[in-house]
């Protein structure tokens, strides 16, 4: 019964509909399908009431692995002309979503320009910013007020912020539990840490979960999707899949049900540090404990000690989760752990976090996924290079590339020459029957 | 009977042992253990008679997954110097084997510098110097005769390369299969396609199979380890596991045998690009195809899209194949299908076959991995900066990072800067019990 009348008035909004209908075609699914798998809380489709964007996307179910590219300045680096390059590289490298980090500067102003000139939906991690003003005004984060974070909620509500990720698993039964079994890492998660620390100071349950019925309200006001934090995410693959971790997982599923109930569209996040065997479990652990919810993976990094190529290491574990089901990938970049990424860093890890999904989206049979690869092989079997350059991922790196180093022989590379394999088996295909 | 008495000159040889008792030292293995896995032909030892090297290596069951990183120069890029600096990073970022490609120049004398200035085992394709010769003498490499072949051979064998790739599992037999079964990139292989070629032109079988006896008498005295190569690997994923690659691939099983009971290790090259979703498949049925031979795997590609990051898509199923019991990775660049790669290139690819390696590793549960990972995530909760840099996979890398962008707070860094989480979860360690 309950689960008949889920999102009822969601499906029955006419610009949302519509977006749906978008959403559908661009992924070659029925409407029909993704409006069930919406009822079922299995897909979500990220978008305030009061924004209107030009690439909305549907999570979930069936369809296309979606990544996300997080930007937004920091204490030590506040320049808002760079990050508002990297959402236009996210942007043109097609990623799905980006999410506003900042941390430094005026954090309104940065979010309105970003949600201003962001086509993509948007989210963001509001107890950053209800953290900031508490130092601001107060000297400490750990004067943040009830009043504080409502607020900041409220106010990027009403801006358009499409998602929220919220930790509100970190409470006063899975801190007792991390308190207990102690790990190598502990609290990694910057909002999982800010809310350990100000819980422990004040010995008072996380507002974020003791008003998760309010925080529900808004955002079933202005159809905002929540992604529920792991702040107990593993730090190191020591730490994967511990008691912490799976202490706060079970928080999210009861969290997971009360959204739904309320009506709110609702994702989960994982980890995280996972070593290579462990990342189809996690992502089975999830889906059973969170009721099937679309699960929006940090990577998961399969290993520690790719300090400056962690992108790769999380494509790794990224490519694998997807396979295994995970819906949403967060890009990670080379700077993760050393720096705030530069532009170069962001274009080399979007394409990494593509590369992820749309391998996972093959192995997956994702209606239209493979139809790139013989296209582009195709071009390539037939040496029309400039067909292979438009069709690859990333067409200015590879046009970059063949440039960089002139064939003697036009249509071959600079690789084998003469002796390119394609041409040899092209010139005695007229033997072959 | 037969299975007791294999490669026992092998393990009567007292140079020979010395090398097994290093290796096994490196790999926290029984020197028992290597000696029986060799016996089984699970385990090889590439190391040429004529030749002592600081870094031999086994390759093979339960050991540390190894990495070979492909240098030389092409008919239209030949500079040495650059290729020997190609050299000197995958000795200095920890590759395991190098392989001389070399199709531009005076191939002996590239090859002997390669071979002097490495200290890790040396790898050749010596259809490419046979045919280059060929070209050269006689106008053509289709004129390319079994004494000129068998002269290459000798000759590399005499210098002390360690490992062959003898494409001998192509034959009438695999070609009639691949005839009679079209592909989409038909064959990529460049020694495969040279092969082919000869194939076809003369109407005869192929000389490294029709000749296979008296290679492996060669390789049986100077004790070079057969890299049976996959000439019909999949050139695209579409390609995948069809008819082609694996009727050649129960050629390479037959041709293990023949080498084994010849006393002569062995090793089988494999794809090429493979979906996600079939890589653990692959691993397999080479494993149970070829009679548990060590696998050599060309990536695998996961997608055939992404042109200019090529490293990526190949250390995503290089993990998994890893994973699933491949032993030795060839390194994959960014310039792999556009260009010969550039210094720059032969580093991210080293890395990424490295990340790929030992997050396999780990999951594979081999001796030490994991400690790596521990000793990092030690020194990143106590924020002892030099020594995470140090214990970095490419500490040059994880420094320059460092270094490019200074936080304000001594032990932070600019991502977070005084919202790190390791600072203010530690900021209330003392509250925790």
């Amino acid at each position: 019964m309950e689960k008949n009348i889920m999102y009822a008035d969601l499906i029955r909004d006419k610009k949302f509909l519509c977006v749906l209908r978008k959403t559908a075609a661009a992924e070659h699914a029925r409407p029909e399908k993704l409006i069930a798998d919406i009822r079922r809380g299995v897909t979500v489709i990220t978008l305030n009431k009061n924004r209107s964007i030009a690439r909305p996307c549907a999570i979930g179910r069936g369809l296309s692995t979606k990544i996300n590219v997080n930007i937004g300045t920091s204490t030590d680096r506040n320049d808002l002309t760079v990050e508002l390059k990297k959402l236009e590289l996210a942007v043109k490298l097609g990623a799905d979503a980006v999410m506003d980090l900042s941390l430094g500067g005026n954090l309104q102003k940065i979010r309105k320009q970003i949600l201003a000139e962001s086509p993509l939906p948007v989210g963001t991690v509001p107890v950053y910013e209800a953290a900031m003003n508490a130092q601001k005004r107060e000297g400490s984060f750990l004067r943040m007020s009830k009043k504080e974070i409502f607020d900041v909620l409220t106010e990027q509500a009403e801006a358009g912020v499409d998602f929220f990720t919220i930790h509100s698993g970190i409470n006063q039964k899975s801190l007792a539990v991390f308190l207990k079994h102690r790990r190598l890492m502990d609290v990694v998660s910057r909002g999982g840490a800010l809310l350990v620390r100000w819980m422990r100071t004040h010995n008072a349950e996380n507002p974020f979960f003791e008003y998760f019925d309010e925080i529900l309200a808004l955002a079933k006001k202005y159809r905002i999707t929540l992604s529920l934090g792991d702040g107990m995410r593993p730090g190191s693959i020591i730490d994967a899949t511990d008691a912490a971790q799976l202490s706060e997982l079970n928080e999210l599923g009861k969290l997971t049900l009360r959204a739904r109930r309320a009506g709110v569209q609702v994702i989960v996040e994982g980890p995280g540090h996972v070593p290579l065997h462990q990342v189809e479990k996690n992502i089975a652990l999830e889906k059973k404990i969170c009721h099937g919810a679309p699960f929006y993976v940090l990577g998961p990094l399969v290993t520690d000690v790719a300090l400056g190529y962690d992108h790769i290491a999380g494509a790794i574990g990224g490519a694998l989760a997807a396979m295994a089901g995970a819906d949403f990938l967060c890009y990670l970049t080379p700077a993760e752990h050393v720096r705030l990424p530069s532009l170069d860093d962001v274009r080399d890890s979007i394409i990494a976090s593509k590369i992820a999904a749309h391998a996972a989206d093959i192995a997956k049979g994702i209606p239209g996924a493979i139809d790139w690869d013989k296209k582009l092989s195709t071009a390539r079997k037939k040496r029309r290079w400039a067909d292979q350059i438009r069709l690859a991922m990333d067409p200015e790196k590879a046009e970059r590339y063949r440039r960089s180093s002139h064939p003697k022989i036009e249509d071959a590379c600079t690789m084998c020459g003469e002796f390119c394999s394609i041409r040899m088996i092209d010139d005695c295909s007229g033997q072959q029957g």
